[in-house]
């Protein structure tokens, strides 16, 4: 519940309350126990409510309407403006009675594999709970850190256009690209790097790399001419 | 896992593999275990996959770009056209390392409480299954007993009409009704019932009171009438 920005929790005659176990088990989420309130009756605990669904994977014969999770969260939401608004849950082994399921206006289910549809108490409750803060939030809840930090900001269009003016540089320089024959190489590279959306730093990493290429090209192109131009080099 | 319909389980360096509590808790499940895979890394683990997301609540510095549950349910479900996809997590206690997370294509997260965003393993496991479940099926998967058992057929336009014209005929003969002063309570009715959406059982319920209203009431009107028409309709 806490998870989902949910803090109201009310218990028709628990076995234990308060109960050390589920204190020690909470992790962080004591308050919602310790502000828990105990009924004495399913009807005592929804007295207040305008609107209540009972989740139930077992549809009743004579039982409210069914609905599916996602949709019963809208729902419920709509439903709030008016007044209280309630999900009620059974235990994990008795479930709801028919008779607990009738005190509702709607039986909510989450739509699970029907050849296997048992989801245990602490599923079903997340489920619903994660639901309605989806539907809280128009399907965007605020998440802790809203804008993801970029290891560096995205690179400009300038940036990314230099970039690729000096991979053809080299490319052509190294002699892996033959001008007069392409072979559709920068398309190609350009659509990869398109895809990844370059930061900054990321360009200055690729075109310091260009460069030691370059350098080691340029040291090649002397070598091959000369050696006195690479020992004066060397030495400067 | 089953509950939404996902079969194959790899597991990185199980502590205990295969487990007797794990059997004995998976209560109808026990064929996802009996089957599940032991890696001995999680290279090994995504050996096959051509699209891996990370599950965790923290954004890395350098990990890959991150994504609500609902998105990447989308996106994962997009991407097994191509290939093998897989939702990495973490252990309980320690989560996933940077280095696992890098090694994925997306950071996925669920949209929680940023005051409490720490949800269980079990819990993050079963939220992502169902929005795969939900995103495979288009939002409408197919349910145990696709139609809703109505207690008996829906009742026609017609059968609903004439139970309105008896309850207006009711409502003028028991008094409660002054047709030259109407007060929108046959509206009122209409509205109250229409929302209901009778069922066929229903409307011969309440046929079935109106009649013995009218009885009544014309018992009474008799009774008011003069005694030997009653004494007469007694002993008949």
């Amino acid at each position: 519940m806490k998870t989902m920005g949910l803090s109201r929790l009310l218990l028709v005659n628990p076995k234990h309350f308060p109960d050390d176990q589920a204190l020690a088990r909470a992790a962080g989420a004591e308050s919602l126990l310790v502000t828990a309130e105990v009924c004495t009756s399913v009807d005592a605990a929804l007295a207040d409510c305008v609107f209540a669904c009972a989740i139930s994977a077992r549809q009743r014969n004579l039982g409210p309407p069914p609905l599916p999770a996602r949709l019963a969260a809208a729902e419920i939401l709509a439903r709030a403006d008016e007044g209280e608004v309630a999900l009620l849950f059974g235990n994990e082994t008795a479930g709801l009675s028919n008779a607990e399921v009738q005190r509702c206006q709607r039986t909510v289910f989450i739509p699970a594999n029907p050849e296997y549809t048992s989801l245990n108490l602490a599923a079903a409750v997340q489920l619903l709970c994660y639901e309605l803060r989806l539907a809280a939030f128009d399907g965007h809840p605020p998440v802790l850190s809203k804008t993801v930090p970029f290891a560096s900001p995205p690179a400009s269009h300038q940036d990314v256009q230099r970039f690729f003016e000096h991979l053809e540089r080299v490319m052509v320089s190294s002699g892996f690209l033959d001008p007069r024959r392409p072979r559709r190489l920068l398309p190609k590279l350009r659509r990869l790097f398109g895809r990844a959306e370059l930061e900054c730093d990321e360009i200055n990493i690729l075109r310091g790399l260009l460069d030691a290429v370059e350098r080691q090209v340029a040291g090649k192109r002397r070598m091959a001419s000369g050696t006195s131009d690479t020992v004066d080099n060397s030495g400067s």
